[in-house]
């Protein structure tokens, strides 16, 4: 299982300086949509220079325009870019075309995504599947029972990621599940005291 | 009725270009999704300045964070930002709480949003409604009989724009029509020979 720590909502500096800190030590580093939002491809420029050591993933959350942003992505030198699986599948297609193109990862995010959608979305088989609780919905949600669920039904999807609000407990829950290939990590570690022995803990616990 | 003209996928200096040729001359200049995410905020900000006269709608597509996203657009100078109606109605609340205090407007993007949903997102009563054909999808489809399937359906829905490959045939239809607030036009007029005439022409045909 790997780690993503996702920074966001942060000047493009204070990103910069802690994913320097944070490479190496986790296994990705995602900046989040605040980031391409506020700066453009400069943050993405900027961020995979100061990530020698670890992958870096752009969540661009592409709805429309698939091959001009992921192609963008890319170019700038991201690892992995997210289209949200909301998105016409011809869009979808056209990021997978171009992820393949580059011999990089595409990943789909499933916020807000139903069902009969998801099933639809099982042709893209090397994707990864991001199931995502919004930042802006105030409810909790169990997360393994969410992946157990979600498993049962789509046993099929082989690499799956989760974000919203995962802390320490629940990633080493998601370990011994076994299903995740990522487990997505904000503010538990972006906004502790000392982010890199919050991330160490986090890699310690899925090791 | 207006004229939002989109400027899509071109370097931000030739975007603030045709910003400032085409401002006072047309109703609403949309700054597309590419630039934000190729140029971040510094290009709400430039075209702000380039647009004493125009409106400046951002596209910024936001399906999550909410409030983040449009207190960004709204601060950087955006009279008009975009949320996708694929997201939860949390978002959307938080994007309408936002765009009232700053006196603003929020148009909702109907891009792959079921009749469901959007019967759940008549609550917006004071959003623009915008119904869009995907630039990645091939097929074509007919404006007129669209809107008129779409007021038919939702007939409480009162502001209303349209996007997607609008040609000055398809203008003339949609103003005799006389159900639209807004259409938005891009590559007819942003990648004519004389961009300025050809505006004018779409001005003509909608006054």
């Amino acid at each position: 299982m790997k780690l993503q720590v996702a920074i966001d909502r942060v000047s493009l500096a204070e990103a910069v300086t802690l994913a320097s800190q944070l490479n190496g030590k986790v296994d990705i580093i995602e900046m989040g949509t605040s980031l391409i939002k506020d700066y453009g491809n400069e943050a993405i420029v900027k961020l995979r220079a100061a990530l020698p050591d670890s992958q870096l993933l752009s969540d661009i959350k592409t709805i429309d325009e698939g091959e001009y942003e992921f192609n963008q992505g890319f170019k700038n030198g991201a690892d992995i870019l997210t289209v949200m699986g909301a998105s016409s599948l011809d869009t979808i297609r056209l990021c997978e075309k171009v992820s393949k193109e580059y011999q990089k990862t595409m990943m789909i995010d499933l916020l807000e995504v139903g069902e009969t959608k998801i099933e639809k979305l099982q042709e893209f088989k090397s994707a990864i599947f991001c199931l995502h609780h919004s930042i802006d919905k105030s409810d909790s949600w169990n997360v393994v029972e969410t992946v157990s669920e979600f498993h049962a039904k789509f046993p099929e999807i082989q690499r799956l990621a989760i974000a919203g609000g995962i802390d320490l407990s629940q990633a080493e829950a998601l370990k011994k599940q076994g299903l995740m290939e990522i487990i997505i990590v904000g503010s538990s570690i972006t906004k502790a005291v000392d982010s890199i022995r919050e991330a160490k803990k986090f890699m310690e616990v899925i090791a």
